[in-house]
Formats: structure tokens, C-alpha cells, sequence
């Protein structure tokens, strides 16, 4: 196990019981100070830590990072091009400096003045500059539920699922972070019995639980990455809320795919999560049957266990659980995703994101969205206040977690938080 | 008639007969000259002419551009972003510059030495950095002619075609500068008499005979932009080679649609026209029947009669033209493409691009594909060396030419040219 991940270590910031964020995660994300310019930053409990003022102060200075601006920039790609063994090192230093038995910074109040913050004294801005966003559709479970809502029970999957990690090139400038309130889409529905389209708003706003990886480093047009050097470029996750308009993206998306029903925003979660930290929590995969072609196969463990939750809260109201998944259910792990995506030769970029697609579950209670939740609509939800739900409602806010956990710490991804208001 | 297209003017630069860029075309790109950075250029027959180097000069002075560094950057972006007013007056200012009778620069040996080059000593590189791209898919007659080929000929348009501008996102890392070179992409496929894929070098690689147009303007999310803003959003056009691999297309494409059968490379001519530059050409389009929704109406001349070819040339061999079509055919125009993007609140960014869709005419020898042009195949093109066609093959090179003209003068686009090369 690498240091930075050993489960003995303590830190001299407070960490509350079953915190997200304990000296084993390390994330990183871009705060904005009040007054202040968006910077780089990470976090242990509530304490976010401003990386720009540790570099100010010299605590970097050892590691000879050679472009003393990137933790001045408004965005993580310039560290993330740095490159793997750079990652690690920021990691492994920021984990030593606020080890318990640590003097460098927690005998200092002065610097701590200037480099630590209350996470409710920042606000939390987009970790990157995405560059492409790619969505991939890797739930075994969510494609047959979408097959045999859509197309055939006896044949739910179709014939290219489970060969092809399938995927589809998505809007990045909608990709927003957690918090940022979406209007509902206006747009052009067709409703089966009606001879001609319509337009309004969206009558059925649905969320898709999901997560997504950013990479790191780029490639150039033409090569392949091959899936035992996809590691190289995997920055860390983040969760995703792929949301989505049911009624636009079934009249528009013959034969080209979603397009409207998906580029009114897309959420994630501010805290990028590095693989590093989730190396612990690695498991098996299900087993691929039929066999993937050779360039696809992958070995060793490479889906993680990670528990996902959903939340629903209506206007003033409390949140209702609806929906408890793991990300350990996907088919196509990222490195076969990534894999697939560079075998045409098509090149890649820091700060681009990859969504997983819908994660859901074997059960019902772990399905990734309101249309199998509700089942179409069929088997409207009822909520802890007693109300009932198909699809999201204005005003309703949608809060996915998620963690992974052993005996002795949680690695978590914090919260991804996005309020629907009405159409405008 | 803006003074900039004046039929009249002449400059004292040469303008060989048939120039795609009189002084009345006055396109944007960006040129790297030999040791030198890219920088900001315009053209005048053979010489193109380094923006950053007039800036130096004192020639835009009056403008009052209060960025300075704009005609220093790598890409045309922070230049779009101050506006079509200074889109305009920057062009109306480089026309004034270069009429024959100007002795400004024409009489400044030095500043001619250092501001002018021929075409030949440049290289040309990509003329913006590109955030989103998108694909529509406006061409009645490509629609109809997959349709039949692919569905039911007595069906060939899907319902949601003659409603919608049917876009898709598409991926714009692998957007490349004419003159790039592109591998011919590895993939799978599957045929329909095998009962499982298989990988290898795609065999059905294809070009899209497109345009693009690039919006200088941003909005932000949740926001429309209705079709009669739309024009202020919209700097310019390109030439675009929506490279295709059919056999992949097919295997991926359901239900999400086309993934890596597109990102192996698409290519853009390196000159921005400027919507100013092709606005005496602009025509009526064909009559939308059924009407179309209220937020799709747009009203006056909104399609641009653009003659276009493609000519394939096998390795050292010569030219066979093998496509007439033309840009005034496209069933939606770009005002309805844009206004529908962004209906359901999507926000756009200056430097996004958006593909026309394969651009055919109802004749046989204007179809923009391959792929219509041989007719899946089953009728091969003859070219003029003999050889036959039903794909592009290995070391084919695709040219694609634009042009509109008058009885004065033609406002071209140059060349986008693509060779494939062998996969590797």
C-alpha cells in the first residue's frame, strides 16, 4: 500500500466521523476565497487547504515542479499535465505536511491564517477546462432496462452491446459543478398519438446517476492507448449527473443520437478524486461473456467498489433516498472504455471527461434514473412527505453521493447537487 | 452594399483571374511563417498578409482594438470575441489598406518586407481553437438518399427530419488544418453474414462533402438565442471533410449514434470566409413544408449559393472530380441550426464549430459522400486514370474546392485537402 493511503495515518486537522474527506483521499478541486481569485485546492474533513498560498509559502519548493503558475491557475489542467509521478508527489507531500506529528505548517499561524479555510467560506468553481466529453453506456443492468422498456424484453440488449463499450460524443461547455441551479429545457416533443410535434418545456426531466474520469495526460492524433497504459492518463473521478430530457431525446435522437435532451447541463461533483486514492478499493469485474476482442481485454482488477446514492428533495422539503447503486456493477470498466475510445486514432486531451453512463443495479432500489425508477412512469415513487414522482418536478433538487470504504477510512466524493427550475 | 464588397475595388496586391480572394473576400487564419510563431493573417491572391506585424506598424491604431495581444495569439478566438463590429471594422480597415491607390503600406518598403508573404512560405494551421463541435444533418436529399439506401425508400426521411435540424454532437480534439494527413482508422466491425466482430483497418473509409460555420459569440446557459439573433453569433464558415468510416459507423452507431467511426480525423480549409465576405450571395431556400415550429421560422435570404467540388487523387496520379453539389441546397439554414441548438438553454462559446451535414444535390454526380456516390458500393466511380472507386483507398487524396461568384468577383474558399493514409 503507498504511504499516502496508509490507514495509521492521522492528521492534525479535525476530520469528523465518516467524512468524506480524511488524509487517505487528498482531492482536488478550484475554490474561489471571498475577494479572491479561483485556485487550486484540496481538502481533509471541512478544512480546504489553498495550494496557491502552501506554494507561496515554499512547502513545494522539494518537488522541483517546474511551472511555478499552475497552482495560480483558475483550473487543474496545467497540474494535471504534469504528469503522473507529479500527481503522486503533490499527493504524498500534502499527505505528509498535515500528518498529526507534522510541524511544518500546523506550527505556523500564520501561514495557516492564509492557506486554510471553512469549506462554507469558499465557494467550490469547475475543477477543469473540459475539453471533449465522451458518455459511455457501460451498465449492463441500464441497457436492458432501457431495451426492455423501449425495444424488445426478449432481446433487450442490442447485438454491439456487449463487444463494444458503446459511447457518444457529448456538449462540454453545459458541464457544470455541483450547485449550479438548470433550468428546465424548452424543446420539440412528440407525443405518440399526436400527428404532428409540439414545443414547452420538458415534461419529463430525469437524472442519471453516473460517474466520470478526467484524463490527464494527452495523446496525439493517430495513436492508440493501449488498456495496460490507460493508468497513465487517469487522472481521478468525479460523480456526474448526466441529466437528461426523456421527451425531447425520444422524438430528436433517431438516427444521431441525444443531443438537445442532454446539452442543458450536465453536473459533477467539485472534487476530483485521484485514482491513487481509490487503488484500495479495486475489485474484480463481472465476467465479460462473450470474450472481448484482444484489444479490449483487461486484466487484474479494475472496477471499484464505490456506494452511490440519490437523493430527492422537493421546495422546503427533506430528501428522500431513491436510489442506491454501486459503480462496481459496470460491464466496461474506464481502461476498455479509454482503450476503445483511442483505437481509431482519435487523440486525447487534459481535462477531457468520460461519463460512465448510468450506473444501476440489479434491483430495483439500485436503478441510475427516474425512468426505471418509475419504470416509464408506471410506478410513480413516493417520497418520504408523501407526494409522488415520475420524473423531476421545478424546484425539486436531485443530491448524489457516493464513497468507497474499508474498515478503516472512507474515500468519498462529496456531494453533486442540482436544483431543476422551471422552464424560462 | 458594404464598401468591402464593393464590385469596384482593386488592390495593389496581384489578384490572379479566379482567385478565391480578391480584396473583396478579406479571410481570417492563421499563418506560421518559417521561425516564427502562428499568428493572426489575411490573404490577397497569392500573399497573405501577418496581422500581428500591421498591428506593429501602427495600421490599426484607429481602431481602438483595446486588446493589443489579439493579432499576437496562436488562434483567430480572442479576435471573435470583441465583436462583429470589430469583425467588420478590422476587414473594412485591411480593405481601405490594400485598395490600389492606398500608398499607406504600398509605398513602405520595409513594412511591406516584413508584413506581406506569399502563400508558398507559410504554413497553415488550425484557424481556431475549437470547444464544441456539432453535426447537423440538413441535406434533404443526403437524408433521403441514406434513407433509402438504409431504411425504406418508400420512407426514406424519418419523421423528426422535416421538423428538426437533427444534430449530434461530434468530437472536436481531432478536428485538423487541411493538408493533415489521416491514418486510416483501426476498428470493429461486423458484417452482416458473420455471427460475431471482428478488428482490423476500417475498409469503407468515406468523406463528407460539409461546410462549418464558427460562432464568435458566446451565450450562457439556460439562455435561447432566437433565429433573428443568431447572425451576430456567427463570424464565419469553412470547408469541412466529416471523414467517415462506414463499416464502423454501422456496428456502433445504434442507439447513441456515430462514435469512432467520425473521430479519426475531420478536416477544415484553413480560411475563415466572413458571413460580411458571402452576404451578396446569399439566396433563398427551398420551401419548408410542413411549416415549422414558431421558434424555427426565419424569414429573407438565409442560404448562401456556394458551388462546391470534391475531387479524389490516387497517389501520383491526377484529379478526378467526382462531386458538383452546392451549399444553397441545405434544407435548414444556419440561423434555424443555431437557434435550435440552443433552445433548451444550451450555452455556446466563440470557437465552436458546426458541421453543415453532408451537403448533396438531387443529381447523382452532386452527391456528398462516397458512400451515395457509388451507391453503398454497388456502383463504382471510374476515374479519369481508369481505376475504379467504391471508398476511399490508401493514399487517395480528397480535394475539396468552394466558391461563390458574381459577375465581379469570386469569394472562394481555397482548398480542404486530406490524404488517408495507411492505418498503423
Amino acid at each position: 500500500m503507498i504511504a499516502a493511503n496508509n490507514p495509521t495515518l492521522k492528521s492534525w486537522i479535525e476530520v469528523p466521523e465518516n467524512s468524506d474527506f480524511p488524509i487517505q483521499n487528498i482531492p482536488f478541486g478550484i475554490i474561489k476565497p471571498k475577494g479572491k481569485e479561483p485556485r487550486p485546492a484540496t481538502r481533509i474533513g471541512d478544512t480546504v487547504i489553498d495550494l496557491s498560498a502552501l506554494t507561496d509559502f515554499g512547502f513545494f519548493d522539494e518537488l522541483e515542479i517546474d511551472n511555478y503558475g499552475i497552482f495560480l491557475a483558475p483550473v487543474l489542467n496545467d497540474f494535471m499535465e504534469l504528469g503522473a509521478p507529479i500527481w503522486s508527489a503533490v499527493r504524498h507531500k500534502l499527505s505528509s505536511l498535515f500528518q498529526y506529528d507534522n510541524k511544518e505548517l500546523q506550527g505556523n499561524e500564520e501561514a495557516k491564517n492564509i492557506c486554510l479555510y471553512n469549506i462554507n467560506d469558499v465557494e467550490m468553481m469547475l475543477p477543469v477546462e473540459v475539453g471533449d466529453y465522451t458518455d459511455f453506456y457501460s451498465s449492463i443492468e441500464h441497457a436492458t432496462n432501457v431495451g426492455i422498456m423501449f425495444r424488445d424484453p426478449e432481446n433487450a440488449l442490442l447485438p454491439n452491446w456487449k463487444h463494444i463499450p458503446v459511447g457518444y460524443h457529448g456538449r462540454s461547455s453545459s458541464i457544470v459543478v455541483s450547485g449550479t441551479e438548470i433550468h428546465r429545457p424548452m424543446g420539440q416533443t412528440k407525443t405518440d398519438d399526436a400527428n404532428k410535434p409540439s414545443f414547452g418545456p420538458s415534461r419529463l426531466v430525469d437524472f442519471e446517476l453516473e460517474t466520470a474520469f478526467i484524463t490527464g495526460k494527452s495523446s496525439k492524433l493517430g495513436e492508440h492507448i493501449t488498456v495496460d497504459e490507460t493508468d497513465d492518463y487517469i487522472f481521478g473521478m468525479v460523480l456526474f449527473n448526466d441529466l437528461s430530457a426523456r421527451d425531447i431525446q425520444k422524438w430528436e435522437y433517431v438516427p444521431l443520437g441525444p443531443f438537445l435532451s442532454k446539452s442543458f447541463g450536465s453536473v459533477i461533483s467539485p472534487w476530483i478524486i485521484t485514482m491513487e486514492a481509490l487503488k484500495p478499493f479495486m475489485v474484480d469485474g463481472p465476467i465479460q461473456d462473450p470474450p472481448v476482442l484482444p484489444y479490449l481485454k483487461s486484466s487484474g482488477k479494475k472496477n471499484i467498489n464505490i456506494k452511490l446514492d440519490v437523493s430527492l428533495t422537493p421546495e422546503n422539503g427533506v430528501p428522500t433516498i431513491i436510489c442506491n447503486s454501486n459503480y462496481r456493477y459496470m460491464y466496461w470498466n474506464m481502461n476498455q472504455q479509454l482503450a476503445h475510445h483511442t483505437i481509431n486514432g482519435c487523440n486525447i486531451n487534459v481535462g477531457d471527461m468520460y461519463g460512465s453512463g448510468t450506473i444501476s443495479g440489479p434491483t430495483p432500489d439500485s436503478y441510475g434514473s427516474m425512468l426505471e425508477l418509475s419504470w416509464k412512469g408506471t410506478k410513480p415513487l413516493t417520497l418520504v412527505d408523501g407526494s409522488e414522482r415520475k420524473f423531476i418536478l421545478d424546484n425539486d433538487t436531485i443530491t448524489m453521493r457516493g464513497y468507497a470504504e474499508n474498515d478503516d477510512y472512507r474515500i468519498g466524493f462529496g456531494e453533486c447537487v442540482t436544483k431543476i427550475l422551471p422552464s424560462k
